[in-house]
């Protein structure tokens, strides 16, 4: 049986006069993009520009909402109401639907940014109102999530695609969460070490913690980042480590999902 | 035979803390919404809620877009590239569509706000970038326009459905376009002349300008305002007037348009 | 010994298009203004128009800086680097500098808004970055903090004045500290019991909390709300009773603070 | 005698995460920094950064202050009524005070950003409303004006000190006005041109057109870039150019204007 697995990145965050990351390359080695929608940054013309690059690489197409905080880049936590939280979710998908239709594609897959994506793996009343986004909008669309999280959680419970997702580049804790930025390590730069763990984690299930510990998990999708000098360098190394180790990478909507 | 007409009206325009307009009164009144979507005016929430009233209402829904500019309420004129503009135009029929969504609708027109109207009004740059945006979104979208604009031109151009908009409470020069709201006297704050123009505007197709010149229109939509003192008032007025005339009153999307 | 209190109330937290609260009957019963500075509400525009009309009525200007959040109000909770936190208050503090300067007034206090108020109060890092905020613009400035709180205690130990506040309209904790508003009855809207408690606040040093408990906090300040529909009638009647009471109502930088 | 020119450059248009330019190196060239204030670029955390680094390069600090369009750069004409405008430019011009009372410095100069730049060198009621903040808020300020433009004429008819600015890697018109960037070879990126046109300038008084018309001006300072990426060799070179013919490069506040 071939295993399979899909690469996914966060794609589209600068706008007007001001970029950030690489998106041409890491293109080029993703199967599915998580867009940014204008909130935590982005805006409507370089989403429009991105899905256009997108369609063009046969890459799936995927909204990545923020909280509303171009200044902090979405990564400080916001105490909202869950259900306002839930409609500025929906409010962000749907316009990055509008910027689908103009290649004629959907948006097959949710994946939120930042602070909102650690308080939702934490918190499941935000798990569950970013789902609940997802299951008004379209309920075809993929809900990715931390593997193991409340959000995971809030999918299932809403009968929603769930797919769990590990981070390429990133390490764990012992029980399974990720390490948070601020403490050194966190993020791996080492690019075959990153590979050593996608690999790890893909064909064996296993995740090796910060701490040793051995944690035995399953993912869908591995996230890789181009924002990082060495992201570019990493992500293409984890997926010619995979391939070599007979992995297939697919866009997240044709995976099998559970 | 028998002479119909829609009516609609702004909404949604305030937000969080604020509040414009007596939108519950007006949609009692109107049969068509058009709908702030964040950028002038308006939040997730708000459109959230709106959509849920106008369901409620039988009134249909359609997208009010406008330039981003919360603290001028879209009334500046802003001088961007007719694509980046069509871009922000598509993302709010987008995320209006999201939340349409949550009641089972469909976003059926589009009617530009405030400045952003006038500016496509009178230039065809503008106006196509529009119609671009409602065609790569939803061909179906109905785009509103007032009538003999550059806005018609634009939407009969792209093959678009095209309402052909007068507004009930305001003046109009000889040349038929709408009286400059600088001028004293352009919004029409007697509810009985508000009346008698939309009456004679759909029964006859004429309108008279402000200097008293005969002006020939056909109108499909006419435009009512909830956020002036006298609005209420006006549209009440302009609808019981107008069905002792005989004329029906529809939705948008159930109008024949030409 | 003739006691004196100051009254305050947040101003200008409207902007373009939009009204909040009725500042110009509010005007007339306080004697320091704390105004908006455009993050969580108000604009240039209004701060302008509302250092005029506080110069008009002999009102002192004080600066409400919130967090940057308009579709919230300032009432989202948000976790910043204290160090960017205290630039946000600092560049507020110094917009509104700008158009105190334009009626040759200076601004005498500080008082955070909403969630960042109530942050502040209990975190110690959030009441010290607003301090050093104040220290840096203008040492002179009053820090205006809720009696008790980690606010006070950064505002003495920073060398600053501070001028103690107490809620006209709210109901109080066993511990000293205000009852959330989402507790019913945590807003008071009966003005008799609101004057009534200002009152022995002010005169005997004593609040009764919502269980009854009887709290010693001596304040130098009272705050008022005009946005609640009751506030302007509660703001009013709490001024007469303190009058009757012999007690001396006066502008912040005219009170003896310790 | 000596001839003495003062060279400045914009700073600080990043923020968050966001990185625009090399300001490092632009200030060690430059003398005075025209400091992005929040609304086109910039954010609070940036202002206080650029701040600190100025003052240890010994550059003196301005205010560039723009329109309030992250999105658009500032690069986009807004119409707003000059009152407006007059009172957000006042308001960035105290942003960046409170800024700089953090290093013990005032603000010494206002220059616009982009479009509002452009649309004040050609409309006087701009110029006044930028004029008549400046005025407010510190009338000691300087006004950075293009030579020759409304904006000059409005400085003096203020009474505010003026200082005539011209562009060391940019095309001039046959008018004396600035070549659209939308025009190729508008932006001058040949560094030994550049040099010989500033050469030229400041010790003639001489510019040659594009279409090669000589145009007789005086400069009080002039701009160079940091965002082009030949901006930093260009302005270096200007530098060179400029001592090795005995022109004094100086601080604008320490310039003898006229």
């Amino acid at each position: 049986m071939t295993i399979s697995v899909n690469l996914n990145a966060d794609m589209g965050e600068g706008f007007g006069a001001y970029h950030i990351g690489d998106d041409d390359s890491i293109l080029k080695i993703i199967r599915s993009a998580s867009i940014a929608c204008g909130f935590h940054a982005g805006d409507p013309v370089t989403m429009r520009q991105v899905v256009q690059r997108a369609k063009e690489e046969g890459v799936s197409i995927g909204a990545h909402p923020g909280f509303n905080d171009l200044w902090g880049f979405g990564r400080r936590r916001i105490d909202m109401k869950p259900e306002h939280l839930e409609y500025i979710i929906a409010y962000q998908i749907g316009a990055l639907q509008a910027m689908a239709a103009y290649v004629g594609e959907n948006v097959t897959h949710v994946k939120p940014h930042g602070a909102l994506n650690n308080m939702a793996a934490e918190n499941l009343d935000y798990a569950m109102a970013i789902g609940r986004a997802i299951k008004a909008v379209d309920r075809n669309i993929i809900y990715v999530t931390n593997f193991g999280s409340e959000m995971e959680k809030a999918g299932r419970e809403l009968g929603l695609k769930v797919a769990r997702e590990g981070y390429c580049d990133r390490q764990y804790e012992d029980d399974g969460t990720l390490t948070p930025r601020k403490i050194p390590g966190s993020v791996i730069k080492d690019p075959e070490a990153a590979a050593k763990q996608v690999v790890n984690l893909v064909v064996n299930g296993v995740i090796i913690s910060r701490n040793g510990k051995r944690i035995e998990q399953r993912v869908d999708t591995l996230c890789v980042h181009g924002d990082e000098p060495t992201g570019v360098a990493t992500a293409r190394m984890a997926r010619n480590a995979l391939e070599a180790a007979g992995v297939k990478i697919m866009r997240l909507p044709d995976m099998q999902l559970t």
